[in-house]
């Protein structure tokens, strides 16, 4: 019986982002130095914070006008005005507050702490927003390989969240394009003929949070291929992660 | 330059773990049938179900007894009142109840749906409580390997968990021994100077979500090797990940 078995290879050697970038060819060209080109069957796993580079995405704090809002928030939140000015920009609702501690709702539906504008990795004085639509980037990114490779690599944009319940962080999928995001194994049986009745699993998630191992915060490896992994055929996205409201018990 | 990369090794073959069975040796046993030894440097994630089997924590809910607490609230939510009893007696609180959706604190301090107890993989008529102390349990499975290979595997013990905002489950780590449960950025400086201030990645989660992917629920592989991952070396536990009551705001 042969096992299953699955690689996870960081990509590391990228130059600094630029607004503009054209990040898939500059994962194609890394990846091919590094001897390890995209093959077929591989998942591609890319940091959110280069694909905001490339878009654009990172901010001037100088060039932020605080409104009254942000004012407030930032004296309540001993936060700098402006980061939390984008923050209210990035966000459709403030779900908790508490402290230092400012969760939101992004305009995508995501929650997460500063509406996941952070400061590492960009230079001082500047913070980098999410992509604006990460399920388009990721499609972006897939296109170009294609192109390139002619492969149809199935991609993620991963980016760090916190959690209710449980310290750290984890990360997780911001951006999915060329494969489902789930695993559903509702309506299956077990080996005891039990059929199970809630398994989904948020495999892109899991996909981000196992690249998350090889890349780390601070060496250098904004890209993991996994190779080996029978991902989810379809066409889903990281919208689909997002739970509606009617259905979130948490907000 | 060397590219960072990780092997996920699902472990399949293992028998139908029995109450009492010795969980470490199955696995050494199956890892060497397969041809896959654990080695220096490897993580070993085993999935709670058979940790649960062994330490004799499966039910037969025809000999559990509802009380009245039990039986109102398995009318509400729709359950087997058997399985609600077991599940009122496996935690400390209730968190949410909508539907037939019951949210509990375990009394390991996990929240989760159901107290973490579940019907899957188990026969007909039983239902898995989650391990009475999963860190010990880790603990013991390391102490077995140490004593039958000579090495120092960490063990995580690994299950599946809900969470809001997001639909579908991820594996978590409900179980932890021979390492960090976190690797800690707090205080580091990335290449632009600019110093972290709250990246702390819970990667013994990331674990056991990257180990789910060659686990699947059905395909008969309770347990992986995760080889060439530099992990955090330290004593860390599955209760550090439980986030105090105090630093909570989603209670």
């Amino acid at each position: 019986m042969g096992a299953p078995e699955l690689r996870i290879i960081g990509l590391g050697g990228l130059p600094d982002v630029k607004p503009g970038d054209d990040v898939a060819a500059l994962i194609c060209e890394a990846a091919e130095r590094q001897g390890t080109p995209p093959a077929a069957g591989d998942v591609l796993i890319v940091t959110q914070k280069i694909v905001s580079k490339a878009e654009g995405r990172v901010v001037d704090l100088a060039e932020v006008e605080p409104g009254a809002e942000a004012l407030r928030l930032a004296e309540e939140t001993e936060k700098d005005p402006r980061l939390v000015e984008l923050i209210l920009r990035e966000s459709r609702r403030i779900v908790r507050q508490a402290g230092p501690v400012l969760i939101t709702e992004t305009r995508h539906g995501f929650v997460c702490a500063n509406a996941g504008i952070d400061a590492s990795n960009v230079g001082e004085g500047y913070v980098a927003l999410l992509p604006e639509d990460p399920d388009r980037s990721a499609s972006g990114i897939r296109a170009v390989l294609r192109e390139r490779t002619g492969l149809e690599v199935p991609v993620i944009i991963s980016d760090t969240f916190g959690r209710p319940w449980r310290e750290g962080h984890t990360n997780v999928a911001v951006g999915v394009a060329g494969m489902e995001a789930f695993v559903d194994y509702v309506g299956q049986t077990d080996p005891y003929g039990y059929e199970l009745r809630v398994s989904t699993l948020a495999v892109a998630d899991e996909l981000a949070a196992a690249a998350e191992l090889v890349m780390g915060k601070l060496s250098g490896v904004p890209v993991a291929i996994v190779r080996g992994y029978e991902y989810p055929k379809g066409c889903g996205t990281a919208r689909d992660i997002v739970r509606p409201p009617e259905r979130d018990l948490f907000r």
